[in-house]
C-alpha cells in the first residue's frame, strides 16, 4: 500500500515511503530508543525546546497566520510547548516516574522459597499521535502527546493536523535536528500528511501501539472504534472535549453579579471559544437569572468577534447556533451577528432546566463562544441534571462554603461526572505541573484513567514488566540492586530512595 | 429485561432482580462506599478473609469436589486467596496508592496567578467480575478481581463461573456476611449466576464502569468486543491465558538436562496443565535435543494423568490434541493416552523451527498438559521465532550468564513479548506481591498495561480526579493540607510523607 503522504520530512529516506516502511522504522528505532538511559533522553528533549525557541522568529507568525490565533497566544502557546517538553525531560532524568518495585527473594520460605521479583514500567512501542487544530504548537507536532510518548521511550508516528501544515513541518524540522543531534536513529519521530484516510492506516498498522489525539468526539470515536476492531486492540487516548459545565449558587453569585458575568463571558469567549476546556454551559439559580442574565448580556457585546482556526470550524459553529435557533425551549440572551468571513461571534441563550434534561441535544458540544445558561429551581432541579450530565473535562463550582454543607451529596455526584473540579475560578488555562488532570469520564475523553496534560500523561505509553530471578548484570538500571539511577522504587513494600 | 438468575444470595431482596435493579443498588452503594476511608475498607475486607477461614472446612471439599482439583491444592488456593484479601486491606489501610500529588498555588506567579490543584485516585463505579474455572477461590468469587475492585472503592457484581456453583454461593455467603457485619450496603456485592447471555447483558449495562475476567481467549474477547462496542466504552481487562514459552540454551541445558526435564514436566503437567502460566512450548538447541526428548520421555512417563476441571475442557483439550495429531510436521514424543472419564493425559511432539514458524495455530495454547518442542538451529532461527512470538503472560530464559553477552538483543526482543520474564526457574506458581506482574501483551491479555496479580492489580479500577482551588474542608483525607492519613505524596514535584 503507497500511502499518498508527503513523507520527505523524514531525514534519510525516499520521499514516500509505504506504512510498512515507515513503521518498521519506528519499530528497529524503537528496539534502541527502549533502552536509551534517561539522562540522554532527556538531552535529546531538551535539544528540541530549545530548537523551538531558537526558530521562535519564523514559528510565530506562521503559526498564529495558519491558525488565526494572535501572535500574543503563539507566544505563550510557545513557552506552555517548551516548558511542558522540560518538564518531562526532568521527569525522566530524574527517573523515578517508572515505578520501580523490588521483592526479595526468600530461599528459607516454606513451603516453597521465594523468588526475586523486579517489577518496573517499559515503553509500549512505536505511538501515533493525531494534531489538534486549537493548538498549533502545544498539543500538535512537539505538543503534549509527542513528548510525553518520546518521554516515555516510545518512537512516534505523527499525522500532522491539515489547518497548520507548514507549522507542523516546521516543527517537526526542529524535532529532525534534534534527533540527528543526539545521534539517534531517524525512526524516533516521523512526520506524516494526510486526511482522515491516511489516519486510519496509521491507526490500523499492527506495529502502531498506542494512539493519541486531541479533537473532535466524531474524529476521536472514529480512531477507537478502529483500534478496538484490531486483530490486536491498542489503546486509544482521544481528548475529544466538553461543556465544562459551571454550577452557581446563590449566595456566592449574588454577592458579586457582575463580576461573575464578566469572569465567566472572558473564559466562555477566549479565543473565540476554542478551548476544551471553556465553560458552554451555566447553572444559574432561578432568583438570580434575570439579573445575571443582563449582566452577561452587556458583558457579551463588549466582545470583539474574531476569526476562528478556520473555514469548516466556522461553518460548524454556524450550523449547531441554526439548530439551536429553531429549538422553541431556548430564550436567546445574545444572538450570534451574522456570520462574515470566518469570525465566530459570541452567542449565549437560556433554557429552563426541565427542558434541558429532556433532551441530550442541549449538552452536545459547540465548539466557540456558545454558552447555555439553564436555570434551576431547586435541589431536585441540581440532582436530576447532575445525573443526567455528560462526562465532562471540568466541573466548576462557584458556591461559597458555608452554602455547600447541605450540597455535598450533589458535589460527591459531580466528582462522577469529571476529571477536573474547581472552585471559583473558570476552566480555562489547564495548567502544566505534576497535579494536573486533563481528561475525564466519557465521552470528555475515551479513557477516564489518562491525562493529556502533566507528567502523568507519561504513564499512557508503558506497561509494566517483572523479571524473576535475573542477574542483577541483565536487569535495567532502574532495578538493580545497588540502585545506580538513586531513584525512589517500592523495596519490600516499603518506599525508598 | 428479566434475568434468568439465581440471585436468591443477595441479601434482602427479592430473589430474582432485573439488571437495572441490580445496577442501580451497585451504584447507589457506590455512592457512599467510594468514600468509605481506607481503614474501614480494609476491616470489612479482613472480615471476608476471616470468614473464609472460618468456613475452610466447607469449602474446601465443596471446591475441591466441583473442580476436581485435590484437597491439598485447593488448601493451597484457600491460603493464597485469604493472604492477597490481606494484602489489599494492608495496601488501602497505608492509603497511598492514590498517588496523591499537590501542586501549591503561587498568587504572585506572572502573568496569571499559579492555582492549587490536587490529584489522586477515585475508583470508577461498579465493576462487574467473571469468575475463573481453573481457579475457584483465588480468581472467583472472593478472588483477586473481586477484592482489588473493592479495595479501590468500586461495588463489585460477580457473575459466578457455571463450573463451581456451589462454592462461589458459600463464598458469597461469606462476602455477604462480611458487608452486614460492616453495617455497608448490601450493593457493594451482587452475585449472579447465568451463562455468555447473561454475561453479555452485564457487559453491557450503562452503570458497569469497568470489566474482569479470567479464562478463554474466546471468551475474553467476546466481552471486549461488547464492551467497546458500548455507547460508553469500558476498560476490560481479561487474561486469556498463553503458552508461556522456556528458551533453552546449551551451555545451561547440558549441564543438567534430567534436571531440567523433570522440572519442565513437572511445571507443564501441574494441576493437570490447567495453569495460564504452564509452559506449552519449549525452545531448544538442536545439539541437545535428542537427549533432551529421551530425558522429558523419561519423565513424562512417569505423570499419572487426573480428571481435568471438567468435561469441556477435557473434551477441547482431546480435541486440539487430535487436530494437531494431524499436523505431519509434528513427531511425538508421548502421545496422550486414549480419553478415560475427564483425565487429561499429557502429551508432548517436537517441531523444526522452520515448520512452527510456518503457521501461527503452533502457537495456540492447548489449555492441559500438552507441549511442543520446537528445535532451533542458531541464532536466526531464535531472532525469527522471538519476532513471529505473540504476547505472553511470561517468558523463561534458561541459559547461564555468560553465555547471554552475545544474546542481548533477542532478550530485548522477547522482553517484548511477555509480561514476566524469568531467568532460570519455571513460570507456573504466580508470587501474590507489590512486584508481580501477571498481564503481558496481547493476546495473552486484552490490556498490557494491568496486572490481575499482586498490589497494582487495584490501579485498574480507579482514575484520576484534579481539585482546582478546592477549599480544605472539602477535599477528601488523603489531599488536605495536614495530610491526616500520613500518606506519601508527591508536593511541588517532591516525594514527601
Amino acid at each position: 500500500m503507497q500511502p499518498s503522504i508527503n513523507n520527505q520530512l523524514t531525514i534519510n529516506q525516499t520521499p514516500l515511503m509505504t506504512y510498512d516502511q515507515i513503521f518498521a522504522k519506528a519499530q528497529e528505532a524503537f528496539l534502541f530508543y527502549k533502552n536509551l538511559p534517561g539522562k540522554e533522553k532527556a538531552a535529546f528533549l531538551r535539544k528540541i525546546a530549545d530548537g523551538l525557541e531558537a526558530e521562535k522568529a519564523t514559528i510565530i507568525p506562521l503559526a498564529s497566520k495558519e491558525s488565526n490565533l494572535p501572535e500574543g497566544r503563539i507566544t505563550g502557546e510557545l513557552g506552555r510547548t517548551t516548558g511542558q517538553i522540560r518538564m518531562f525531560a526532568k521527569l525522566v532524568e530524574e527517573g523515578s516516574w517508572v515505578e520501580a518495585t523490588i521483592d526479595h527473594a526468600d530461599p528459607n520460605r516454606t513451603p516453597a522459597p521465594k523468588p526475586d521479583i523486579r517489577r518496573f514500567l517499559t515503553p509500549l512501542g512505536p505511538v501515533v499521535v493525531f494534531g489538534a487544530s486549537n493548538f498549533p504548537l502545544a498539543f500538535s507536532t512537539a505538543g503534549g502527546d509527542t513528548v510525553s510518548a518520546l518521554a516515555a521511550g516510545c518512537p512516534v508516528i505523527y499525522k500532522a493536523h491539515p489547518a497548520h501544515p507548514e507549522t507542523s513541518k516546521l516543527v517537526a524540522q526542529v524535532i529532525h535536528r534534534a534527533v540527528t543531534d543526539s545521534a539517534l536513529p531517524d525512526g524516533i519521530f516521523q512526520h506524516v500528511e494526510g486526511g482522515a484516510k491516511e489516519g486510519q492506516a496509521l491507526a490500523v498498522h499492527p506495529i502502531a501501539k498506542a494512539i493519541a489525539f486531541t479533537g473532535s468526539h466524531y474524529g476521536g470515536m472514529a480512531l477507537f472504534k478502529t483500534a478496538s476492531q484490531r486483530n490486536e486492540p491498542i489503546p486509544v487516548y482521544a481528548e475529544m472535549g466538553s461543556v465544562n459545565p459551571i454550577f452557581t449558587f446563590e449566595q456566592k453569585l449574588s454577592k458579586d453579579i457582575a463580576g461573575s458575568a464578566k469572569a465567566f463571558i472572558s473564559s466562555l469567549t477566549l479565543g473565540v471559544g476554542q478551548f476544551c476546556t471553556n465553560p458552554g454551559l451555566i447553572f444559574v439559580p432561578k432568583s438570580l437569572q434575570k439579573e445575571f442574565a443582563a449582566a452577561i448580556k452587556s458583558e457579551i457585546e463588549d466582545i470583539a468577534a474574531a476569526p476562528m482556526l478556520h473555514e469548516g470550524i466556522a461553518d460548524a459553529y454556524y450550523n449547531a447556533l441554526q439548530y439551536l435557533q429553531g429549538r422553541e425551549e431556548l430564550e436567546w440572551v445574545k444572538v450570534a451577528a451574522a456570520k462574515d468571513l470566518i469570525k465566530g461571534h459570541p452567542a449565549l441563550a437560556k433554557i429552563k432546566a426541565k427542558d434541558w434534561l429532556s433532551d441530550d441535544k442541549f449538552q452536545q458540544e459547540v465548539f466557540g463562544a456558545f454558552a447555555l445558561m439553564v436555570v434551576y429551581e431547586g435541589e431536585d432541579d441540581l440532582l436530576a441534571i447532575a445525573e443526567k450530565l455528560h462526562g465532562q473535562l471540568t466541573i466548576t463550582i462557584w458556591a461559597e462554603e458555608e452554602e455547600l454543607s447541605d450540597k455535598l451529596f450533589l458535589i460527591n455526584l459531580l466528582e462522577e461526572k469529571c476529571g477536573r473540579m474547581l472552585y471559583k475560578g473558570v476552566p480555562t488555562g489547564v495548567e502544566v505541573g505534576y497535579a494536573m488532570q486533563h481528561g475525564g469520564p466519557y465521552p470528555s475523553t475515551s479513557d477516564s484513567r489518562s491525562t493529556s496534560v502533566g507528567v502523568y500523561a507519561i504513564k499512557r505509553f508503558a506497561r509494566p514488566i517483572a523479571f524473576q530471578d535475573m542477574p542483577d548484570i541483565l536487569l535495567p538500571d532502574a532495578l538493580r540492586e545497588s540502585n545506580p539511577l538513586g531513584i525512589w522504587r517500592t523495596i519490600d513494600g516499603e518506599f525508598i530512595k
